[in-house]
């Protein structure tokens, strides 16, 4: 799907190239942490910077909308042509925590360059995707002689993506009309390495809970009354042991039903991929693969959902030792989800399959996160084709499929808005999503511009609207 | 075992009582917390002032003794008799680590009065325990008219008893000719309640150990890794959940290697003890009692060893959530071991035991505190019923005996001095040791004065010393 560059494009690019940064490195500097409460008026900020940059990058219109949460980000810039097909690109403004001590070589929100990176917290994940399409379209104008779009163009950027988009949901079908679109480009993947340019199919759901395990009103010591009463640190650790079978598989009754199993085409298209599995431990920071029995790796993180602990905590955690029975324990655990998994029906049995398993004298609260549906679109649809074409240009090369494991709100645009979604992500897995020294490699930045920059005008050219 | 008390006696504790006290609050309001590092200049201050204070009562010998890590105190009050018995008296001045955000009504390092309690940390465990000697001997010394005990009497006060003990023993063997003793009296103990005066024969050992879990090299995302890679905090949790087998007892193999049964006669003693579920469970501050088939709740904690969590700890424990594999997870164990279990093998089958579970990717940090061995005197011993009757005469009652399922280096003086133990103790089980509100009744206080002031005279008399 290789294509030829456009040279007024690149041009344009490059003579834009340092203000653009410039000016994403103060979007970065703002630390809009949507999970921490105390971040509330920096996820604010983030949105009123953003909305402002739209409007000077052109945008007729550019709106902060309000949410019973953190605020989103709506921009239109309305095509020449009344033909002509509408897109809306969604991404989302918020970022994940992020402190020095978690390991960061520098502060995660001052942004610094180096080796060609972008290190910041929320520079892949999502400011910087977000941020690429304000120099495409602009682009787009410059090397067409256009001064609209060749699409009616929408931005829709949340606010709470790494809070499980709460309300994003209701925000979507509050504001159907004015979001209305033919197809939705989500800007918030990856692609399979900076060699290897890829299209993302789809992204797994999320639902995530924490329980919290109630014993002892209190602390209480070990050897007055240790051996005779249950230990809610124990009973955590049992339900997270009781997570899985032998076989790596999701052990809660009824936690498969109903998904879509991978077709053999895809299974053989992804066998195809340049897969090394130690190049992908080391992006994994990590010294083993281990999972379900019967996939390869990447079918374990594209295709099969998972249980996963992200936190587990109780009791004495300091130096030293206390010889307490602790009075409560936490855990927190996700479940990504694949197509055919509802997430409501995943709360139930994780309910039920909880509930069988705590034991007399403990206690507990366990609290679901509003969930994120999976996300799939076929292979063979069209709207794929102008996406690959787009990024062949920017990439001169051949473009191939993959799929996320993370997880975004994309399934709620999809039926909401009743249109397909496009994954256009040039993010690549060392890039360190959610973990200390986040970046962005500077090169695929500018090639996710210029895919930004074909992409309009192939989508005008070939996309045909639902009739 | 009731005996008739001494008027002199309980008028003396009556005259000092208070002076007792405000001293006591005094020394209570060192924060001696030795498994807290920064804590270390409090621990010394704590030995310097309890030294000083001895001096203070009549001890004509009064040592801050040094160690690798905290001192302990010395103290020696030799009889006038110089055929008299020596009996050594052991306890500790450090204490737990306390903080006001853990669940203290009151600054757990500032004593306060309450309905005829004393709140503080310390108070019951063992500040507490161990001062009501001071007061002792001037009483015996005042009832009886004498100028020294009738007994030689020496005190060791060690400041790592909340540590472990990591050079407790070293400290006794270099020391042993100045400890030397025909008994020990271990005052870091309890009894059955208010209304049941009790004498401890015995106590469980304690074997601790740390194990870090070190997965990927940073926390990764879950979407992007989740089910391919092992989690640190997962393996954490089936350590936890492999330490027992659906009886609940320990599932470590050779864990109950030779350990001394309990005899019909002490099961039958324990069986006529006035226990009562309900209050067992309040002073617990539980909502029911689970632990090892076959066994009453009072054998559980006196007779039988445990494997317990005092805490664990991985990945993301704050507000929201964070979807990630966490690079690491921590547990930290312990182990009540009872009379016949060795801590040196309880390492070895702990250790071989963790390694077999340990998956590839995962890598084990496995530490070991300095142990404390299993303590345990006969039924039948004589100098029990020295102790008893001492404590018959300030309760006016019968006295029954007891286990404790604290762990204490009382094992260390048996072993290295050759000398028996006793446990004179007088917290009862809702003071809170270890926990938060931590308090010692004020009556029950003056008891353990009361029964000091007794123990001297009849172990003077009725002790045979070895030949």
């Amino acid at each position: 799907m290789s294509q030829t560059p456009d040279s007024a494009v690149r041009t344009y690019i490059e003579q834009h190239r340092a203000a653009f940064l410039d000016d994403l490195a103060e979007w970065l500097r703002i630390p809009s942490v949507s999970a921490q409460p105390d971040h509330a008026a920096d996820v604010r900020r983030s949105a009123d910077w953003l909305a402002a940059r739209l409007t000077e990058t052109g945008f007729p219109t550019a709106e902060v909308w309000e949410t019973p949460g953190a605020p989103a980000v709506f921009a239109e810039w309305p095509a020449d042509d009344p033909e002509a097909p509408t897109v809306l690109v969604y991404g989302h403004h918020d970022v994940q925590p992020a402190a020095r001590e978690d390991g960061w070589d520098t502060d995660p929100f001052e942004p610094v360059v180096r080796e060609n990176r972008l290190y910041a917290r929320g520079a892949a994940d999502d400011k910087g995707q977000v941020f690429f399409h304000t120099l495409g379209v602009r682009a787009h104008l410059a090397a067409t002689g256009r001064t609209a779009p060749a699409v009616n163009l929408k931005l829709l950027i949340e606010g709470e993506e790494e809070s499980g988009s709460p309300h994003f949901r209701a925000l979507v079908e509050d504001r159907a009309d004015r979001l209305a679109a033919d197809a939705v480009i989500v800007s918030d993947t990856g692609m399979w390495s900076e060699d290897t340019p890829t299209v993302c199919t789809g992204m797994r759901g999320l639902a995530e809970c924490q329980i919290v395990l109630h014993g002892p009103d209190q602390d209480i010591h070990s050897g007055a009354f240790g051996g005779a009463v249950p230990n809610p640190a124990t009973v955590a650790a049992r339900l997270v042991a009781a997570l899985h079978d032998e076989h790596a598989r999701v052990a809660i009754p009824g936690f498969y039903d109903g998904i879509v199993e991978l077709s053999d085409r895809e299974r053989q298209l992804w066998a195809e991929l340049p897969f090394d599995e130690e190049s992908w431990l080391r992006e994994a920071h990590s010294y083993a693969t281990e999972g379900e029995a019967g996939h390869t790796t990447l079918e374990r993180v594209w295709a099969r959902p998972t249980a996963e602990v992200n936190g587990i905590g109780g009791g004495y955690q300091g130096p030293g030792s206390k010889t307490i029975i602790p009075s409560s324990a936490l855990l927190k655990l996700s479940f990504r989800l694949v197509a055919g998994q509802d997430p409501d029906h995943v709360e139930k049995i994780v309910r039920a399959w909880a509930a069988e398993r705590i034991p007399a004298g403990i206690r507990a609260e366990i609290t679901f996160l509003p969930a994120t549906r999976p996300c799939l679109t076929p292979l063979d649809h069209p709207g794929l084709q102008s996406l690959a074409r787009a990024m062949g240009r920017a990439f001169e090369g051949p473009v191939r499929f993959t799929r996320s494991g993370g997880s975004g709100p994309a399934a709620d645009l999809q039926d909401v808005l009743g249109a397909p979604v496009l994954f256009l992500g040039i993010s690549v897995p060392s890039d360190g999503w959610h973990a200390p020294n986040e970046k962005v490699e500077l090169d695929l930045l500018l090639k996710g511009v210029e895919t930004s920059a074909y992409l309009w005008g192939d989508l005008a050219e070939n996309w045909r609207r639902a009739p």
